[in-house]
């Protein structure tokens, strides 16, 4: 018994105090406590050679009692997590109950098992007793352990930065607006730097705390220093965990093995199913007209498009397409569209198809509206009813009324609106739904529940959709659809580019407007080699053509965009059967080089499909630096080596170019410029771009481009290779799995010759 | 039975999804569902001039078994509240079972029953049946009416606008950064323009929705408009109440009556013990030294003061009188502070008192770390232990190690830092504590657990403190610790001033340093017509006199603060025995006017006691608009009219000039200057100004200014009267309760004669 704390010769004025702690605790004693601890302290007194009083004893009587009654607050309290493999490589652990709604119960299909298996086998990543769970004041607690060095990337639609350690995350389906944790699809997983991701599988708000939150019995705490005076005081200090919480009954952890990141992210992608495999159209080019105009000013539009030798595969309604919106009818305006099926006929004729904006909240004036009101949450938006698409019934209902009135003349797809926030907009965390799922669930998960009911829709139809929506959130990387955002940052929009890749989701950093001539091209060069090329000119009422003077630049990136859709299009057939992300993070190519610098060049550049890099420029810039992973890079138009490994390069691009660069080793297939992806389908030639002076190879994927055929077999796979350095090989193209069809034939092209 | 809505001839597709609802629901049916309602619908379709079809049928009726076996989640479903008079005006209802920690519990005192019944009645002001309570997925929830064009204010330290209705506010104590809700002190209470307040009893994240959120069966719905044809459309439907929940097992709701919007929020600090009476030395000028000033320099500084005619009552030492900070070790720096003891003691000699900054993190290097380790949290801040300041054995290590090191050698109050965010610094949501205490409870209250520990500290010792806390929370009234924030925007400092008022929070809008010599003289302006006047220089090392260009403006600026002591002093007696906020918004004056631009006026422009309006100037202004209550208003300083009521006036002020206005029938009691209180303590003079012609009256309070002993009746109350119009009579101070003291003699000014 050690009484040397500063307290063991507290001062008189606590001793009260102390003994009330103690005659709380004994109420039985009737002995006045005071006098057994005076009592008490004079023996030990002469026993020790530390100043001993009732009081000090007291306190410490008291501060030991205490401590026996409160609750061990330890690590070791927190259960082991018990890892059941749920897939090869995919492993999964319950804390507590978990809810019947999870993030993986929206799933777009099962789990490709078979594609799981084919890869590289790699073992669970986290030692025997370092992932942990427990139960704390009402909330679900996950603590997996974190290496020293270890990066993170992840957790969805994320606009600033890319390594997530180090800061809070209250993941929330939101309208991002630079509040942390607020994003359209703030997907609960993320991805090591040691090549292992963890997904939370929950749809409610989730709180993670990656590698930020000491605890006081961590093994592995960084050394305290003296803010006042060591430099290397830091106010965030590392932790070796990530820790992450949600409110509820309990918490459901996947972990996705490796041996890599990027297979990290394929398991994760695969397990949901795979990722979504678009209508070849739907990677064309897209455009959006003013919110009210008519049909016949469309058709105008349509064909300015055709006569300025600007590319169109479709055309996106706004608002005014309903007889009343925001709360929507989702019935045809009269006025404006007088017989919407002989529009729709007429723009599929031209090898056009029709996408139709809409939010989910039902206007009384809707011809839906009386058989959904029974259906629909206790709270309104825009003074629509909120249908509960939770329910069988009101899928159906929508379905019914959609399938009726849209797809059967021809609707491809949505651009569904408003799902993810802002909190002002939505219905309250309170809100009460018949189905008896809460309103943070359904806040979570409402832009999943419109995909999986449209999606089902289009599915029952043997038809393909490509579709936009503006909240998602995770295993829905089997779901077409497209986010986009109100954010209009240049930056932030290829940096969400960059971090869709980590997360399962799509995003389109469309167009709008800009106020200069050089961001009007810049963002039409960043639009058009994302998952979706659109000039969203809803409010703006631009068009392609709207700064006449930088037309052929504009016109060169949506002419590229067109001719890049046969290596897109294997881009996304490797997103579906093998997980991998048509875009994705060039800190995923192995030998790409971490550093401060790289990291930070890594923000603003990516990956498309398996052999090149794009690194936009910005505002007026004319040059910048691209950070390259290992091997060779060359500029994708001309053929000139630019890096060979590892290195930063400044590049420059004048405003009519790219800065795009093809991987050493790599054959990219473009197909013949078409106005059209109806008139690329007719075409008989692709080009096939060879890069490097090695062995190169390039794979080419194809189907009929707008049925489920593919998931029936109906597809082909093929194999290009050639060895420039050796003109007596002459390069070929394998069919590694034949198609019922013939491809176009091949001109070769050597770029780097 | 009625087949009119669309889906009543569903077509054949969806025909099999509804038997299947229909086979899931009645699995005992053996004969199959199809037959039954092809039979069905062919017999009813001959009684009916609808269509009808076996799939509508089978539709219609797993419609209404999914309604039949929905929740309700109409309004009806909630409760009624029953509200109990808690005292005179003020009720309670409880909704669900309430925590053991609410925010009631860390009042400084008992509510102030006298104080309550002496106010004028008024009736509980909501109607039978409009104010309800339900428990809905694990939150509870409040639902409270509103009318129409009423305008709500409160939820603590707003540094944005005044009227919260319309906003969600999620209320996290957290450092305030622009994200709404998260503030230093987010009080859950909320007066209304009607003349009532309301108070959310919970020491938990509570939402509030304030006029925003449509119930789909609310009886007063906005009309519908579409957006697209209809310019009136609103993005915030204007909503007829204010909802609250909180995720837990109940929620307690307060109502203060009016009748007036003042008097509401005079009841909500009465109720929790009346406002703070901070020492009279408090009210003068507070200077903050450099972070690792030792006491030598601090001596230096100290005598520069006097040197150069600037009042000095507090010297604030930063983390560097600590042996170690960030975790602190709360052991005097002995390199810096070789003898704190007579530090102390020689400044006091001076007059001056010393604060010490703390955050309340526990260094392993603390004399405390040891006893304290078993009450601390399961996670660290900045790697210092987390005590569970809920325990009392906890608070008494803490109280017995200050009072024996820091009050009994003289310190007279702290400044506690850090106990509000950010995420990143704090504990995580899911840390544990020994008190079983959750996590978000202690986030919310760890500022009042601070405050209650520290202030009953001082209690012991029959001693008044005046403080500082960068977290606090509601029912915190009574407590005489003041807000302060690294957030810096002169007119979001002035913002919170008028906002601290709706929520009996103070707050110091405190200088630091300035870009320009305009900048710095008009936040010293401000900082000295605040709660708590402090030049807050721990990084930037100004004095007073750093821009000597204008040290005339700064030093009429301090001057005026000390002269202003007496008036403080009376308006902080107002706040304790009556619960009048010191410094509050000009809208609560009786016949402000109200419109959209005095609304605005009205965020940069405040109350200070019962007869003076503050309006600062901002940058290089130096001219303004200031909308002006009922009755007359003039020029403090020239005694010129300014305005004759609900008028707004265009000021103007020279850098050196403050644009403060004194009500017409005020009479304002000045100090001779004095370099601090302990001088004028001496002072044998008040000045009484007097505006106005017609018959003037105000008031002065006087005690012993540091002492307990007004609480046991050992103190003044004086009134002052004068009719200016009438020389024949003179002015006089009539003593409507004797203190034992004689009352500084009055020097008579009429300043609009």
């Amino acid at each position: 018994m050690t009484l040397r704390s500063p307290n063991a010769d507290a001062h008189d004025q606590g001793l009260e105090r102390a003994f009330a702690i103690l005659h709380a605790t004994f109420p039985e004693i009737r002995m006045p406590i005071q006098s057994i601890c005076t009592s008490l302290a004079r023996t030990l007194g002469r026993r020790t050679k530390y100043r001993i009083n009732a009081a000090s004893l007291a306190l410490f009587i008291a501060s030991r009692i205490a401590t026996a009654q409160a609750q061990d607050v330890s690590l070791d309290t927190m259960t082991l997590l018990a890892w059941v493999e749920r897939a090869p490589g995919v492993w999964s652990a319950q804390i507590g109950d978990v809810d019947s709604t999870d993030l993986a119960s929206f799933a777009a299909a099962e789990p490709k098992r078979e594609a799981l298996g084919a890869m590289n086998s790699s073992p669970i990543p986290f030692a025997n007793g370092l992932s942990r769970g427990s139960m704390v004041a009402g909330r679900a607690v996950a603590h997996l352990p974190l290496g020293e060095d270890e990066r993170l990337y992840g957790f969805g639609l994320q606009f600033r930065g890319m390594n997530r350690r180090g800061s809070v995350h209250h993941l929330r389906v939101d309208h991002y607006g630079d509040v942390q944790g607020r994003t359209h699809a703030p997907v609960p997983f993320y991805v090591s730097s040691e090549g292992y991701g963890v997904f939370f599988n929950t749809a409610r708000f989730i709180s993670v705390y990656p590698g930020i939150g000491n605890r006081r019995d961590s093994a592995n705490l960084p050394p305290i220093r003296d803010r006042n005076t060591d430099s290397q005081w830091a106010a965030r200090p590392q932790s070796d965990a990530v820790e992450a919480s949600v409110v509820g009954p309990g918490l459901e952890v996947f972990i996705f093995a490796g041996p890599t990141s990027l297979d990290a992210i394929r398991r994760y992608n695969l397990y949901f199913g795979g990722g979504a495999l678009p209508p070849r159209w739907g990677l064309g080019f897209w455009h959006r007209v003013p919110t009210n105009a008519p049909a016949d000013a469309i058709r105008d539009e349509v064909a300015q498009f055709a006569a300025q030798d600007f590319p169109l595969d479709v055309i996106g309604l706004e608002p005014g397409w309903q007889s009343k919106s925001y709360p929507g009818t989702f019935d045809w305006n009269s006025k404006n569209f007088p017989e919407p099926a002989s529009f729709i006929s007429d723009m599929s004729a031209k090898g056009i198809r029709v996408n139709l904006w809409e939010n989910p909240y039902i206007s009384p004036e809707s011809s839906m509206y009386r058989a959904m009101l029974p259906h629909t949450g206790s709270h309104m938006v825009w003074l629509g009813v909120v249908p509960d698409y939770t329910l069988e019934v009101s899928r159906k209902i929508l379905q019914d009324h959609h399938d009726k009135t849209h797809l059967a003349i021809g609707v491809s797809g949505y651009k569904i609106d408003e799902v993810d926030g802002i909190d002002e907009w939505l219905w309250p965390d309170h809100a009460a739904f018949p189905s008896g799922t809460s309103a943070e669930i359904m806040r979570q998960t409402y832009g999943l529940q419109l995909q999986q009911t449209l999606h089902a829709m289009f599915r029952e139809r043997n038809q393909r959709t490509y579709s936009l929506v503006r909240g998602s959130n995770g295993a829905s990387s089997g779901y077409p659809f497209v986010l986009y955002s109100d954010y209009y940052d240049h930056r932030g929009f290829v940096t969400a580019l960059v971090n869709s890749g980590f997360s399962g989701v799509l995003w389109t950093p469309e167009i709008r407007s800009a106020r200069t001539k050089e961001e009007w091209v810049r963002r039409m060069q960043t639009v058009c080699l994302s998952h979706l090329a659109q000039l969203n000119a809803w409010a703006s009422g631009t068009k392609p053509w709207s700064m006449p003077e930088v037309n052929d630049a504009i016109r060169a990136a949506m002419h590229l965009r067109m001719q890049l859709i046969p290596y897109l299009y294997t881009a996304f057939a490797e997103y579906h059967f093998e997980g991998t992300p048509p875009i994705r993070s060039v800190t995923l190519e192995q030998g790409f080089p971490v550093s401060g610098d790289t990291m930070k060049l890594a923000e603003t550049e990516f990956m498309i499909g398996y052999g090149l890099i794009a690194a936009p420029m910005f505002g007026k810039e004319t040059s910048r630096k691209v950070a390259f992973p290992k091997g060779e890079w060359y500029n994708f138009f001309t053929g000139e080596i630019v890096s060979n490994g590892e290195s930063i390069e400044t590049v420059h691009a004048e405003l009519d170019e790219i800065p795009l660069f093809a991987r050493g080793g790599a054959i990219i297939p473009l197909a013949a410029y078409a106005p059209n992806v109806a008139a690329m389908n007719t075409a008989t030639e692709f080009e096939m771009r060879i890069y490097g002076s090695g062995p190169a190879t390039g794979r080419l994927y194809w189907d009929d481009g707008e049925t489920l055929g593919y998931e029936r077999g109906e597809y082909g796979w093929y194999r290009a290779t050639a060895i420039p350095s050796d003109e007596t090989i002459r390069p070929s193209i394998i069919t590694e799995k034949p198609f019922g069809r013939d491809l176009p034939s091949a001109q070769w092209r050597f770029m780097s010759r």
